[in-house]
């Protein structure tokens, strides 16, 4: 088995579940720092800020500084500030991407934005939604941090922002930049914050659709963890199949 | 040139143009009246009530009792009488909607609903989202009162209801049944209020996508006045070809 030098691991269903730790995944983390091996915790959550993800890793026991969390919301602000200096966004989002963003120096307006972005805002209303349709229109670059279509809550299935962002994706007859996961932009920004190459980083994750997928799309290795969304039985359906797959992190082998 | 016995006329860009009335219309009604053709106006529009839209068009001078009115909303209602008696539904949208179902007995609810129906809605926010695509992984059976994707204002193109909708079809993976044009649904519901037969009866309209592709589909015979979002270069496009064409409705020849 390879030995990675640098590890970027998704959080919901791989670290914990809701408000629930995975215990195997503790140990997991602990393995990585016993062994001084660089990892970033890589979600597509867009609501929250990494201090905020962080925070919560540390609740459950876990090592996370702060700047061991790359939100989707940063790999936004990131993908944005490479694209054009002193530029302003509309966003319909909740607080996570507007810190990113203007901790990033992006300018927040409704104002002939150069930018549109898109992450999930339970505040979301027809305003917000009118805002983003016109600006689209009017020629603004339109970015979604993700395209989940769904958030698993204790109530079911709640809309995702890959659903909203089908608003003006509807409206407009204009497709959206995907930051998030499967996308390999997200990855892409995660691996330039880790500072380790594609060739010798690992990605790790539950969900075939997303954090596999965004690991092969970029080019890595990839591992598989059964402690949340895929199952070893919808793994059979997957002709491109992870690096390397576990029942639970524990198992790894460094 | 046919003698047609019944009239299904659009309304906006074939009547009135947002607050302004065309003339040339008002002296086509006038003809339908004189000759005491029956005509019954057809709109996606589902949120005002038929008194509302009867008389916004008597301010301009055009004939037009309440029962002359048929919006997406009752053919909405309708299409659920006919299903289901003693229905329940879960509703998103403004007060048209809500009236129609409610004059037909449903049951508005966000309880177990059997039916969740989705018009526009400038209230709509995550709760009402979150509800509808609940119930509709919940089994209820999704309809849309039309798939307009945007409504157009003096600020440009808002997002229209097809837009929303597709929160909802996007998240849970779920079509709706649209009932407005172009869809036949809402053409064979104003038929049997108008009482003539499908033979015998125009469909009058200014948007091929909408008024004559409802014609069209639902096998009537069709005319297109260029007043209003199909202009003759568009119309080249389209292989089949509406069954008259006129530049305004005055020139029309009972």
């Amino acid at each position: 088995m390879t030995h990675y030098k640098g590890y970027l691991i998704d959080l919901d269903g791989t670290i914990y579940r809701g408000t629930e730790k995975i215990e195997e995944a503790g140990a997991f983390i602990e393995g990585l720092v016993k062994r001084k091996i660089p990892y970033l915790f890589v979600t597509n959550n867009s609501s929250r800020t990494p201090e905020q993800v962080a925070e919560k890793l540390r609740e459950f026991g876990i090592e996370a500084k702060d700047d061991q969390v790359f939100t989707t919301s940063m790999a936004t602000a990131n993908f944005i500030a490479e694209r054009k200096s002193d530029s302003t966004a509309y966003v319909v989002g909740e607080e996570g991407i507007i810190a990113a963003l203007q901790a990033k120096g992006i300018h927040i307006t409704d104002e002939k934005p150069d930018f549109v972005v898109m992450g999930i805002d339970r505040g979301i209303n027809y305003e917000k939604l009118t805002k983003a349709c016109l600006a689209v229109r009017n020629g603004a670059f339109f970015i979604s941090t993700n395209g989940d279509i769904a958030l698993p809550t204790e109530r079911g299935f709640l809309p995702g922002n890959g659903s909203i962002t089908s608003v003006v994706t509807v409206s407009t007859g204009v497709q959206p930049v995907f930051i998030g996961k499967p996308e390999s932009i997200i990855v892409e920004q995660a691996l330039k914050v880790l500072g380790i190459s594609k060739d010798e980083t690992i990605m790790v994750g539950d969900n075939y659709d997303t954090d596999i997928l965004a690991g092969i799309n970029a080019g890595m290795d990839t591992l598989l963890v059964h402690t949340g969304v895929t199952t070893k039985e919808h793994l059979t359906k997957y002709k491109v199949k992870p690096t390397h797959v576990l029942d639970s992190l524990d198992q790894w082998e460094f």
